[in-house]
């Protein structure tokens, strides 16, 4: 019996991945994964077998993958960001069910709300709410009152999958819902293309945001209410200076 | 005139450390940090000057850390889990100003949502609030309503700082606070001593996290209304399985 390995491969680039995912990605047999991730690893990891499936593919990825560790096989399973953070180590246990077998490593790894926040400079000092915008497995119903709980409440956000070819304006009715609560210049930023190339980040005020075009390689950041603009960065003080 | 690098170290063991963060620790020449974090990288970058502080000298910490960059030496300022996320990242921006001097590089590292997350299984699948349970520079009114507004939106959570010392008791009185919401048969889980020696997670219901001892090493999960227990694991699915 083989083994499954569910990595975390961070945002994107070599350097923001962590020691024990490059050592699993260079010990094991097979990398599946969804095809763009697979191609970040793809040069760094020569001599491997490489699985891939289409974007909504995600049971098909992962029964794959529990199959070829059952044939005996190292597998490794990249997702993009974390491991478990809307990645796929949850279907894998729910796929392999009451078993024990495969054995399943889940290696943990950045996702955006580190890696983008670091980019951005430190937004997330504080407490915060991490949202998908993606309608696509969650009720927009249910996303409406987790942004709205989430405003009421004083948490900094982060918004992954703002917008995507299929629901475009996804970023622009998450802001309507948030100015019914926030004051328009709350501060936010935009990072796109975290690790890899084109990265590049915005900072702006809540209205403008409900105008910016986001794609499927943004993260949005929503400031709480002592969230200001240093230099180029977005920071959130948490009260060290007063102590 | 040198520069400031504040690293995001992860739980503490070399392996859950990004490549980003072993070559910058490598290639300083100081590492400035909370002596219990120093401690953690010590024995694996020999021949660095080491500056500790105690933990609540978190502005005297950030000043000797931009004070070193400034005399023309490469700094980094370790911190614990992510450099950004309950990090020193937003105090040095502070305390730097509105100078661009010396330069700052923040390194974002695997913050305990991340990596407790992977011990447990995959309890953040899906939207979740990260809330600190410290009221050394929050009021506790503010910890409450945001604890109370997660549960209201079925935010799975992540609870940071449950318990030390001072305030034996806030992990009881958060649980207080979310079973006005939330049944008691909810599927939590603890981590404690992650990527460290003793690491060890329990799962149990919120009733009974409600009498459960937690230290300033633990981390606290817990789960939405879909999250289940599958063999020793805690996972919320995202509803892949259904589409």
């Amino acid at each position: 019996m083989g083994k499954l390995m569910i990595v975390g491969i961070g945002p994107g680039n070599y350097e923001n991945m962590t020691i024990r995912a490059d050592r699993a990605l260079a010990a094991c047999d097979v990398i599946v994964g969804y095809h763009v991730y697979v191609d970040l690893v793809k040069d760094q990891y020569p001599g491997k077998e490489f699985l891939t499936t289409p974007m909504t593919k995600e049971t098909q990825r992962c029964q794959m993958a529990l199959d070829a560790a059952r044939e005996g096989k190292t597998v490794a399973m990249v997702c993009s960001g974390d491991s478990g953070i809307y990645g796929m180590a949850a279907l894998i246990y729910e796929l392999r069910g009451d078993s024990n077998q495969p054995e399943i490593d889940v290696i943990p790894g950045l996702t955006a709300a580190c890696s983008g926040g670091a980019l951005l400079g430190a937004p997330l000092t504080h407490d915060f709410a991490v949202i998908s915008l993606s309608d696509r497995l969650t009720s927009w119903e249910k996303i409406e009152t987790r942004l709205d709980c989430a405003a009421k409440a004083d948490l900094s956000m982060v918004l992954y999958n703002p917008a995507s070819h299929g629901r475009p304006d996804h970023l622009r009715r998450a802001c309507q819902i948030l100015l019914r609560t926030l004051p328009e210049d709350r501060l936010c930023g935009v990072a796109q293309n975290i690790g890899r190339e084109g990265e590049n980040y915005r900072l702006m005020t809540l209205k403008e945001l409900k105008d910016t075009k986001a794609d499927m390689f943004s993260t949005v950041f929503i400031g709480n209410e002592m969230t200001k603009q240093i230099g180029q960065q977005m920071v959130t003080p948490r009260g060290y200076r007063d102590v």
